[in-house]
């Protein structure tokens, strides 16, 4: 008997059909003799619904009350969902965040999961019943509703089968599994049967936007084997786990694109110690995340330093510098919001120099210049025109898996 | 300064205007320096939308996954009421009743409130905070949401104006009071200014649905002084109190009319010791309400029994019977749904006489014939055939009040 817990997001219980039919995997899977623990997010639009409600009454609603009312979203699928349970006549009870225990930090909309008490769900499971819990959100230590932001119900599933040590951890969604690139960009992209932390963390943060980024870090962390299957097509899905069994390790797990960043370039920087320290410091307290950094040489009296942001902080952004532009002793800057980032992801990519000169290579000849390049152990990116963006995808995708 | 609980029921919160107002209500109570907790019950349509979620999934769901699906309801109210304060800069923090620790029974969707924990609301108090309470619901004993069933909001704020002793509940509905009767039977109908907690329970219990009887009874045990009082327009409302000082002792508080009920005459019964209480027993193991009873004298070898009941329960209460009928030794039964009862209601009625002779001279004057009378100490009943209820009412309310 194994313990699995199964997480379904949204628009796998968007209405009664589908709670229906995700009471159906829930049941095939405990009447298989396992213990089971599901997750569920809000249904389809609730969530959308009850912020236009907010909006009606108060656009700049305090993140406690927003954190209140967004958590009835999933109370109201697990109370839906233990219903559909019910009458199939299995033993099933549901809980909130709060009856489970899951302890966050106080950070309203945004907070973190600092540990899961057992007892409750313990005796539920001992007791042989379905155990189901609304993800996305927590309760703080003065007792207060919180929510954990974005990919928040992927990442309460993870932590509870962390914390109950479960065997597997089910992400269901409406796609199938993991793909080598968008398959809408590209029809011959190819699921994934098995990809590891590493990559899919690289995957994660450079678009691909199967898994939250936070969920598979917590994985990695406790070791917890994740599967990404769909709720809609009974087939296998895809696994992650901490090293996979790569038929050909030359070759990379996927290629990923990203067209929500924008280039910021600080222009004629005095040569001036720290600078790059003040910069980042000044941006990081403002809560604006920076991905690419690349410093010129200098070697003139003066440097430029270019790095790439969100576009939704770009303004933000400028109006930041252009207030320190006489501590900071920039001369201008150089924005552009027209640019995307093109990134190849694989286990040991890096100590194999032939994969990034492939990326290149097939970039060169489709004619597609590139600005900017970043590389990690298992990833290389570069930054284009937003318009060569998916050009460049189909381009990689090809040299890399129909070439073979 | 004072304490005040405020409770604003599911049409005074329906959509965003109506919130804004209640807001301002509240407000304008905080700003005159009282201390102000708020209890609110679910949106408008929210509650019926709900259990119209659940029907599609599961008629029959349990009453512990429909107390969690109904309890998002007054969530989602205390949220958006909260917002609405935090618009005009007001210090606020809305809670669920968990987070109160409002304690209850454990009987889903029909639970009783055992205790109520002092310590978060107070603290909040001490913060000079607005407090917004959800009703309707509270926490058993294993940490289960539980709903209060009918009038459960009303008696969530009379338990907290009990609990923390304020000096005034005040119920807004969208009628401005209690009236000596139906004002859409009786346009002359008067708004009472007072009128006391029995006077009050009689009214609820005989058909008046302004307040429920709960709330009332809960009132009256710890002294709580009500106010029925309209959320749309700034007016005097009715005090519900322990002594008032009525102008006219001699004159009634209210008439009030209940066509919900049916008539149940077991009818040839055996003289056999005990037979009421076998009789009433067995209905009342099965949830069933008995209202008016009366026995006939039992001149002859047998004699009948006869009582209402609400409409809902006669077919469940015919078959009960009807399968003890060799146990309780009677010939047949004679139902009747076509009654209706009209009360009057006044303290120290039945110890005037005049009173309850006053009602009968209105209804002989009017041809209309009684069939069956109930008296307490404060209310005189009367059961008529169904359509002469309406009639009934007018000439009883205009003999009290109009001749005057």
């Amino acid at each position: 008997m194994s313990l699995i817990v199964q997480k379904f997001g949204g628009s796998s219980v968007k209405d009664a059909e589908r709670i229906k039919n995700v009471a159906r995997i829930i049941a095939e899977t405990y009447l298989k003799g396992n213990d089971v623990i599901v997750v569920l997010s809000a249904q389809g639009d609730t969530t959308d619904d009850l912020i236009a409600k907010a909006g009606e009454i108060n656009p700049h609603a305090s993140k406690r009350e927003m954190d209140m009312l967004l958590s009835t979203g999933e109370q109201i699928s697990v109370a839906l969902c233990a219903m559909a349970l019910e009458v199939m006549g299995l033993p099933v009870v549901s809980l909130a965040a709060w009856q489970v225990g899951i302890q966050s930090s106080g950070v309203h909309s945004d907070a973190r999961i600092r540990r899961i008490d057992s007892e409750r769900v313990q005796a539920e499971l001992d007791q042989h019943r379905i155990v189901i819990v609304t993800g996305f959100q927590g309760v703080d230590r003065s007792g207060d509703v919180t929510t954990l932001g974005r990919g928040g119900s992927d990442t309460s599933a993870v932590a509870l089968a962390a914390a109950f040590r479960a065997d597997l951890c089910q992400i269901f969604t409406d796609v199938d599994g993991v793909y080598t690139t968008d398959p809408r960009l590209v029809p011959n992209a190819r699921k994934l049967d098995e990809i590891t932390y590493d990559e899919m963390l690289e995957l994660a943060s450079q678009g691909a936007q199967v898994l939250h980024n936070r969920s598979v870090e917590l994985a990695k962390k406790f070791k917890v084997n994740l599967e990404v299957v769909s709720s809609l097509e009974r087939k296998p899905g895809t696994k992650v786990k901490e090293v996979t069994k790569m038929m050909e390790k030359t070759n990379i797990a996927g290629v990923a694109k990203d067209t929500s960043i924008a280039r910021i370039a600080l222009v004629g920087l005095q040569h001036n110690p720290g600078v790059a320290f003040q910069v980042f410091d000044l941006l990081s307290k403002h809560n604006i995340n920076v991905d690419v950094i690349l410093q010129s040489i200098g070697r003139e009296e003066t440097k430029d330093i270019t790095f790439t942001i969100h576009k939704k902080d770009q303004e933000e952004a400028e109006t930041i510098l252009n207030e320190h532009r006489a501590a900071l002793r920039f001369d201008h800057i150089e924005a552009d919001d027209k640019i995307g980032k093109v990134s190849i992801v694989g286990a040991g990519l890096m100590s194999n120099c032939g994969v990034a000169a492939k990326m290149f290579e097939a970039l060169y000849e489709a004619g597609i210049n590139i600005q900017m390049i970043n590389t990690s152990e298992i990833r290389v990116s570069v930054l284009l025109d937003e318009e060569d963006v998916n050009r460049a995808v189909k381009a990689i995708h090809a040299k890399f898996f129909d070439e073979i």
